[in-house]
């Protein structure tokens, strides 16, 4: 008995030791992940991104604070409420603005690889060492590994410059390119047209250009012989067509904005290979609020020259957005890189269908047609899936085509603001989930009025 | 003798259940600490953080590198080899830049406090919600507290801008400022003045104004009658003096650059009331790198068309640099507050007495002389720690001052670029303590050699 009892203790020691020698082992394990200065910040992010906002918001690490010091929910429009439950049946849905939210979830899913933790001491200088001034090489290389597996862009034997968005960079090709001559008209490929170059062009009033509008009013003019700079935006913002220049010659000089063109938005018919195109992080991974775009130029004269814009309009650009950029773009590559531009594409041809279906359904609006075409990047011919509808009402008193909608409690841009009329309006689809699944409920709402009207006009006869 | 080992066992069980049940709650209390897709970019930068570099340069996230996929360090001037642990006797010393490196020790101190963790899914939209466009209220709400605290500028009643960089601001406020007329000459306070506002006036060549030199020049001219824009730099850029305007009047329009009117680098005689001033992070916390600054401003007028300039220009200022300037400037709030002001008032006060001391032993050069002043920040009279030391060569053949220095292996700016002729230079005091025991021991050589000129003149009689 006693020998029982006493290999019964034995075996019972025994299981204990090797218990603790596990335990042991996994704290050793705990200790070697132990963060020391990065842990509060990281535990307060997360917990910070585990706020729920019942499904219809997010808070955010520098959102407003409640009484305690903790950050309160910002809700989807339509939501309100503490915590974002609160629906309001009635509000309109706005897909004005070119916010691409639709990528939200793929950095969701993709948390732990595109996450960034930045030391308080991190790159404090104004310039990167070893004379790179104000550009990461780091970056550089990994934007031309992005153009290569994305085959949207040539960069080999060209220079790249950052800005800060595509935005600055347009306003600084334009300089560049601008101070060859004595004076240049800048001017739009194509109406519509995105409003921003006249904008810029005309609000900066700079001795060296003006806008012209249009290249039609160039191209008609057979007298003139002045120094042009032409805009090719390429896919078109708002038509999501494909374009290339109308003026050419010796005088005639191009930026190809190419910020849509991506295989989430477009066919990728072969990579550009133009002397000065413009991108853009907010198109690529969904990161608008970064502001963060690149250049890549052929010539030496024109990169030296924006180069010294940026330069002079803000001493380059914030080492913040590059070490997060820089990420970012590593994440994309990962693996075999596609999953980005599959998951974008994939998102965006299912908005397009739906979006098709409703307005098949109807005469009184008529939806931009875009070509299957072949892709490059995926390798084979690819379904639409712009970035934007661009509708047009087709009804003669339907003149103010933004109020019809406004009325059916969608906003939209309006064609005016393409310099366009107002025939027609443009519908973003790069929208969080919510605001897209809004937009179908008010389409199947107005498309359906429609169907009512005509019930009510036949039950009249 | 079974009894005792019995109780022996007993006891042994005991405590190694207690040892277990201690062991459970660390292991409970580490699991709450745990972190889930964060962890490995903690890591990541934690690793990156604490290479050495033997002391003599840094490793950085975005750095150059190796064959490993490993960061490289990069290393501070005279120095090299893979670990920086190469020191090249004859190089140069640099101080010629403003880079405000000197703080780069308090972040490392505050190492947890000022770590920022971005999501990869962290304000990806253009704006912040609730029509707060580009501008994140918690950061305004906080640039407003260090002000308070610093008690250098009155923020009530005012409007708050940022830009990427006081640079980008600068240029703003002159184009606001314009606007009203028809046309406007931009004058700097004072020669010697900073380079930019006429590097930047006339490199974007308007057709609203042009760059007139120092507001001497209007001064003397009775005859003038235009419109003038006049840059108050206080503390003057380089020599560290407060300034106040040169021209009054009801065409004058002054923009104070008040980048260095912080503790750190002057007395604070009174906090600044002014419809227009200009501050940046690069010389609060010391992060140039990052490009943010901001304008408070007066007039709801040129309130709008400066966030006009900044939409059109780039569409707002970058979310991560909002984020990380909030997060810096809530450490830097932290406790009394004045923990980085102490930090900053002391480092450099140290560098001007060891540089005063060696300027006193010489009749070649002269520094300037900065009056010991009261302090509404410090509550008592201070002693002067500029960031810049403004030097003259008083040799009559030392014409090009910089070239003297040169020389003596000390790269310096010229008092040229200051539109001041050559016989001063600029040294920044602001530099990290590596550069600066270089420079202190570059000028000992520099100042002995003139005892061992006048020992050998001495022996020659």
């Amino acid at each position: 008995m006693a020998k029982i009892r006493s290999f019964s203790y034995v075996l019972c020691h025994l299981v204990l030791v090797l218990v603790n020698v596990y335990i042991f082992r996994k704290m050793y394990y705990y200790d070697n992940e132990k963060l020391s200065w990065s842990q509060t910040a990281a535990q307060e992010a997360e917990k910070i991104a585990s706020i729920s906002c019942s499904g219809h918001g997010r808070a955010y690490i520098d959102g407003y604070v409640n009484v305690d010091g903790n950050p309160i929910c910002e809700c989807y429009s339509c939501y309100g409420g503490i915590d974002c439950s609160l629906f309001s049946s009635n509000c309109s849905v706005n897909v004005e603005s070119g916010d691409p939210l639709f990528l939200e979830p793929f950095w969701m899913q993709n948390a732990a690889s595109s996450a960034v933790v930045v030391a308080g001491w991190h790159r404090m200088s104004y310039v990167f060492p070893n004379n790179q001034f104000f550009i990461s090489k780091e970056l550089e290389k990994n934007i031309r590994k992005i153009h290569a597996i994305a085959k949207n862009a040539i960069t080999h034997g060209k220079y790249i410059i950052f800005g800060t968005g595509s935005t600055q960079l347009l306003h600084a090709a334009v300089h560049a390119l601008s101070m060859d001559n004595n004076y240049s008209t800048v001017v739009a490929n194509k109406i519509p047209y995105y409003s921003l170059y006249k904008l810029q062009t005309e609000y900066f009033q700079t001795r060296h250009y003006e806008f012209g509008g249009d290249s039609s009013v160039l191209k008609n003019n057979s007298d003139f012989a002045g120094n042009v700079i032409e805009f090719v935006t390429s896919p078109n913002n708002p038509d999501g067509k494909l374009e290339s220049p109308v003026l050419n010659g010796p005088n005639v000089k191009h930026i190809y904005d190419h910020a849509y063109y991506w295989s989430h938005y477009t066919a990728i018919p072969a990579p550009a290979d133009e002397d000065l195109m413009i991108f853009s992080m907010s198109k690529l991974t969904g990161h608008a609020g970064s502001r963060f775009g690149w250049a890549i130029v052929k010539d030496v004269n024109v990169y030296t020259r924006m180069m010294e814009f940026i330069s002079l309009a803000e001493m380059g650009t914030s080492k913040e957005v590059q070490l997060r950029a820089l990420t970012l773009l590593k994440a994309v590559a990962q693996g075999d890189g596609k999953q980005l531009f599959n998951f974008a594409q994939h998102v965006l041809t299912y908005r397009w269908e739906k979006l098709s279906h409703i307005f098949s359904l109807t005469k009184r609006f008529n939806l931009q047609t875009i070509p299957t075409q072949y892709c490059t990047f995926f390798e084979r011919t690819r379904k639409p899936s712009p970035a934007y509808a661009w509708v047009k009402c087709k009804r003669k008193e339907d003149k103010n085509c933004q109020e019809v909608f406004r009325v059916a409690k969608i906003i939209v841009r309006s064609s005016r603001k393409f310099y366009a009329g107002d025939r027609y309006v443009r519908f973003s689809l790069l929208t969080g989930q919510h605001d897209f699944d809004m937009l179908i409920h008010r389409l199947k709402e107005l498309v359906s009025q429609e169907y009512e009207a005509s019930a009510q006009a036949m039950s009249s006869f």
